[in-house]
């Protein structure tokens, strides 16, 4: 079964996660098929390693992780790749994979566009 | 003359800011009679301030700072308004408003979304 993973930043106050949680509503409405899950890098919970663990669990064999990113800085370049691999290591069962940054995608770039204007 | 104000976190890597650059150009392009300018929080330059003082320089006299954020922690929540507050006490001539954070928006979820299910 396949899984996708929405891996974020993660912050102190808790309602930063409130478009995470509204993203994975949305995956789940639209792609009922593919198990979703949220994972944080730092400050919240689930980490990458346990929202692996929790789709291993409930059987998927292949998930994408897809960094709810701006940009690729240290954390996504440097950090991620490491994280990730730990990960691969640890869960030999599930074939891990990721995407570019979504704020790397052009669509999602002409959202933002689109967003300022309707607000000019 | 109405200007928009992209204002995103900031980051050490100075590749971070590359969707921000392009998200400028696609502004100029699209909407080439509103002004435009990035701003950055931390590590990055221009400030919030020096952005303002070079659109008031460019003959702006109203601008609305989208804040390029997926969720709202307290960076947006608190640091932001008194940024916000003591640049237009300094740019009286200038009138700032905000938007919500473009997280908050339905299209640019969706398009996260379908980002990701391009991926799967």
């Amino acid at each position: 079964m396949k899984a996708i993973i929405l891996f974020g930043h993660g912050a102190r106050d808790a309602r930063w996660r409130e478009p995470f949680d509204r993203l994975a509503v949305m995956w789940q409405e639209q792609h009922p098929k593919t198990l979703v899950e949220l994972a944080f890098l730092e400050m919240m919970q689930p980490s990458l390693e346990q929202a692996i663990s929790g789709l291993v669990k409930q059987g998927a064999n292949e998930a994408v992780v897809v960094p709810v990113f701006f940009g690729q800085g240290g954390h996504l370049r440097n950090d991620f790749p490491l994280l990730l691999q730990a990960c691969q290591e640890k869960f030999p069962e599930l074939k891990l994979s990721t995407t570019s940054a979504v704020g790397e995608d052009a669509a999602v770039l002409q959202a933002i566009v689109d967003f300022g204007a309707r607000a000019l």
